[in-house]
């Protein structure tokens, strides 16, 4: 999905052919850019929550070289999820530099500070599609049903995306409709196509959901609620959750957080933590600028394991006590 | 498989851009060059087979820009195959100039003329692999074992190939060995796999033909029995087989013919065919130099349907009388 977007996006208009990272985000994504010579920007969005945002974002758009933005929501590593204001202003500068949002939503309804199931009733998932008609938005079936070995996922167009007419694409398509180069172009020459018993799987999840059969949500709360404790972990032991505020609020308990240890950058801290048999990503290759932070994900990691994993914490904490010259820079 | 493979050979040395087919061929592999922007070249092999072939190849492959060579056998769509002094020249050409052969066997083991099927005994499949460590072979599943509807296939990379170092892949790539930069680059970022049933079910099917207990050649054996009976229909009603010999002897019975009928163009044809109820595809897609051709395909076409085939044919060439005129071109 993402492969296939990046590649159509990025012909779509002669003159936009760059790609901007609303960071942190997923490396693939980057690596798919490199791999086909694509070019992309990036920020780290942190800095900028609220209305900032909107200064940012002008400040690359207004260039008139960006075809598209990414970003994922919650996001993959921190799981700071955009507030509606910002999701507004993504998506009104979508529409006045002409931009296609790429809003990978992973982990749909995985804020589980609201109930997000309830089929036909508010509140519904927070996205940019309220707010613009140039969106792509990627569900991926492996995290919201759990669904991960058998490879399927979904990437919805909007109409209006679908239909749009560019001249440019003419340049390597047969059609210059948007949904036909996207569709009998670029995926057609990509891919053979998802088995079709993984399609009939996903249409039946789907249905059961939306006739309010199949709670999906309820499903995927374990990992909020382990979050939480193994946050608490952490948090005891001398660590600090670097991504921890949705604008005034604090983030939500989810799939992944993000931690720190006073005196190491990221990739240190992987090194040493490694000797207590715990393993994580550094956010440096999330372009994340927060260089001293590390991703945990939550999913892997079982109830049982909790003791183990506290344990480990407290004596790395008291192996490593945090001197005075390096809490300074906490 | 195809498209991971242009797109990483391609990227190999700087001066090699191109990909030379040697057609008639698969038209939605000239399709994913144009969608990448990659180059392309090709030829009509009918006319250059046996010794001819060297020649031709060499007046491609010596201007240095060529990076792979592309070609399916048994041949998609016009059924022929490379004999064994053909592969020994497409082999030493891709020696003396360091070019990749992409060998397709999608139809592996069908060249029913030969008893294919006898696990660690001779005859076996034709390959280049014979005759130059520069391959990859495809192998389709949904062909060999009719399992189509799981999507999933084979790439084999010759070890050489796999350990080739290529300093020009850096440009693109974090390795500059050609089998990490095909795997952990290209087929990393562009796929999400395969599913995991489908890899268990093919890996059973594989060993239950490598130990001797699933004859896959007889399962599809009634492909080349009903080509015959159909290739009758057509030849005993005016049509004429377009690609019929290899070198000196005739092409095998499979999963494709190609016809055409005196006076008509393939296009011409197709559109009057149409009106019998009977649809096929133009050989002009497919890179041919014989505009004439149509390519007919048995897999869908039932015994209980060849008495309604045999009747249609009857009519078209009841109805459309050869003239003097359009036969002398024959």
């Amino acid at each position: 999905g993402g492969f296939a977007a990046f590649t159509t996006v990025n012909k779509m208009y002669k003159e936009k052919d760059t790609t901007l990272f609303l960071d942190p985000g997923f490396p693939v994504h980057k690596q798919q850019h490199d791999v086909m010579g694509l070019k992309w920007e990036n920020f780290d969005v942190y800095d900028y929550r609220g209305d900032k945002l909107k200064d940012k974002l002008e400040s690359f758009l207004s260039k008139g070289n960006i075809s598209a933005m990414i970003y994922s929501n919650p996001n993959n590593p921190s799981w700071i999820c955009f507030t509606e204001k910002e999701l507004k202003i993504i998506g009104e500068m979508a529409n006045k530099y002409n931009v296609v949002v790429l809003e990978d939503l992973a982990y749909i309804a995985m804020d589980f500070r609201k109930n997000l199931f309830t089929p036909g009733e508010p509140p519904f998932q927070a996205t940019v599609a309220r707010y613009t008609d140039n969106y792509i938005l990627f569900i991926s079936s492996s995290k919201v049903f759990s669904y991960a070995g058998q490879r399927i996922g979904i990437m919805a167009i909007s109409n209006k995306l679908f239909e749009r007419k560019c001249p440019d694409l003419k340049r390597f398509y047969n059609s210059d409709l948007f949904g036909y180069a996207m569709t009998f172009g670029t995926i057609y020459a990509l891919s053979a196509g998802v088995t079709h018993s993984s399609q009939y799987a996903l249409a039946a999840m789907l249905k059961a959901a939306n006739d309010g059969e199949f709670n999906f949500v309820e499903e995927v709360k374990e990992y909020g609620a382990k979050a939480k404790i193994m946050k608490n972990f952490f948090t005891d032991n001398g660590f600090k959750i670097v991504y921890d505020m949705d604008e005034d609020e604090p983030i939500a308990d989810g799939f992944y957080f993000t931690f720190s240890y006073p005196g190491f950058t990221g990739e240190e801290l992987l090194s040493e933590l490694i000797y207590y048999g715990i393993s994580a990503i550094s956010l440096a290759i999330t372009g994340s600028e927060r260089l001293e932070g590390v991703r945990a994900c939550v999913s892997l990691v079982q109830r049982d394991q909790f003791s183990d994993l506290e344990l480990r914490l407290k004596k790395f904490n008291e192996h490593h006590p945090r001197q005075k010259a390096n809490t300074e820079q906490d």
